[in-house]
């Protein structure tokens, strides 16, 4: 039930930043939309096809689409206003991720996974509609410059593994989230990220 | 029946024009290939992976795979009779656009779903295609700035849907098509398009 | 036997030196991983997704994401003495596109497909983790404008197909792998690559 509701919190910060960052480039509203659907439910789908689970979460219920576009079309409106809001989204995001992955590594540990899988399923729930979302924009996908965001959701999935057997589901979950919640605002705040790896310099 | 003969006229336009396209990048031989079998058969391969629908189309029948493959070769020795033919290709684009989308709401109809499915459907079999096309052509996609090819496989989902109980599965196929095409038609025509979403100016 | 030695040399030659190509642009350390996972194993995944052969080889046996990673993150510690071993590295690449082209082809014949899907299974499986990786790294795949790599491995796919019947699976997977891993290396010292389409000029 909570679950649900974060779920709905989180696609709906993703579509509706996701529709302000597509306004840089130079898109239709179809592509605001679709954008925003991709950042918004690629990842989880990116999941279930990797990991064979079927119906994807919005096939099984197109509610879903009809949110993530009632929001990304309720953002063009306001665009000025959500970007005086940055913070706020920011913060929306940063929960959204931490849903999100906890999401993702519920679904496999739910389909006999364990540790590993749960990582991984976590990071692409949480992490890989961003990649997608910027590759249709064309750049070089943020999450491999930004703070902490694939790590975060990394860490989720660690931790609701080791949290789930002992402290039960309900409860795994919302330490998780507030762990993971917490753990992208300091990296947002402090600008804490990965090291680069360039080619100029010979690391050995 | 006759929607084969369309398929198969929708898939060889789809290839020779995106030949045609991949030309303007410096891609070897084997890359005109590959995008054309993309923008011909990726659309339908997506919807087919998106609503575990196996076999994919071009696995169960590898003569598509064949076809694609002597249209595009055949439209790399033909260039510039290609693009004097320009509307003649646009036309056969339009009818493209509207044979992928019916077929894409047709299966997943069959499948058991509804209108919102029926749409998404259309829209993904009719143009995600022309999305991966240009995502490996390095540009933001087409179809996110071109005149309704998304809307127009929209509709023809959610036309065939509203269609098809009261006039059989045929003859709303065919009203379908004819709707679809005249509407990418008029687009091209009167270059219609869906408004452009930018930062620059607030819109509340 | 030999062909899991084989598949773990490939899946470590292309993470390293898939490192090495990510540390061109900025990307940080899990862009490393992520991208080197992509062109180690991403174009098994996209096969088996496909062709809906379940479950992928890593979710199976996530030892190979482990592998990957390591690899990954030991290159980006000896950037320097891998580029001076290009050559070697080149020769390791060449090696796993034949060893990776052959398993695609072997997983769908034993699925019961025939000649032209044990191409494109070698193609997808050989070639596509590089396009992938491009894709990521924002540039146009390179396999588009690169000697041979894509025709080498649809090469291999055909030759294996064409020899198991006589010489039994294991001889055939050897023969196949020397002769594409010589094709391979031939095309590298010649620069043998297919003609570039070009619009420029008017080919007909």
């Amino acid at each position: 039930m909570l679950i649900t509701i974060l779920f709905y919190i989180g696609i709906i910060a993703e579509s509706m930043s996701c529709a302000v960052a597509a306004g840089r480039y130079k898109v239709d509203l179809f592509g605001v939309f679709f954008i925003s659907f991709v950042a918004a439910l690629g990842g989880g789908s990116i999941r279930d096809v990797l990991f064979n689970h079927y119906p994807l979460a919005w096939v099984e219920n197109p509610n879903y689409v009809i949110v993530v576009i009632i929001s990304a079309f309720i953002a063009t409106r306001i665009i000025g206003f959500i970007q005086r809001l940055k913070f706020f989204f920011l913060t929306l995001d940063a929960l959204g991720l931490a849903v999100f992955s906890v999401i993702g590594a519920k679904i496999v540990i739910g389909m006999g996974y364990g540790l590993t899988h749960a990582i991984i399923a976590a990071m692409i729930t949480g992490s890989l509609g961003g990649v997608l979302r910027d590759l249709f924009c064309n750049t070089i996908p943020l999450i491999f410059q930004k703070e902490l965001y694939a790590v975060v959701a990394m860490a989720c999935g660690a931790i609701y593994w080791f949290a789930y057997p002992y402290l039960g589901e309900d409860i795994a979950t919302m330490v998780t989230i507030l762990i993971g919640f917490v753990m992208r605002m300091i990296a947002i705040k402090y600008k804490i990220s990965l090291p680069i790896v360039t080619l100029e310099k010979e690391n050995s």
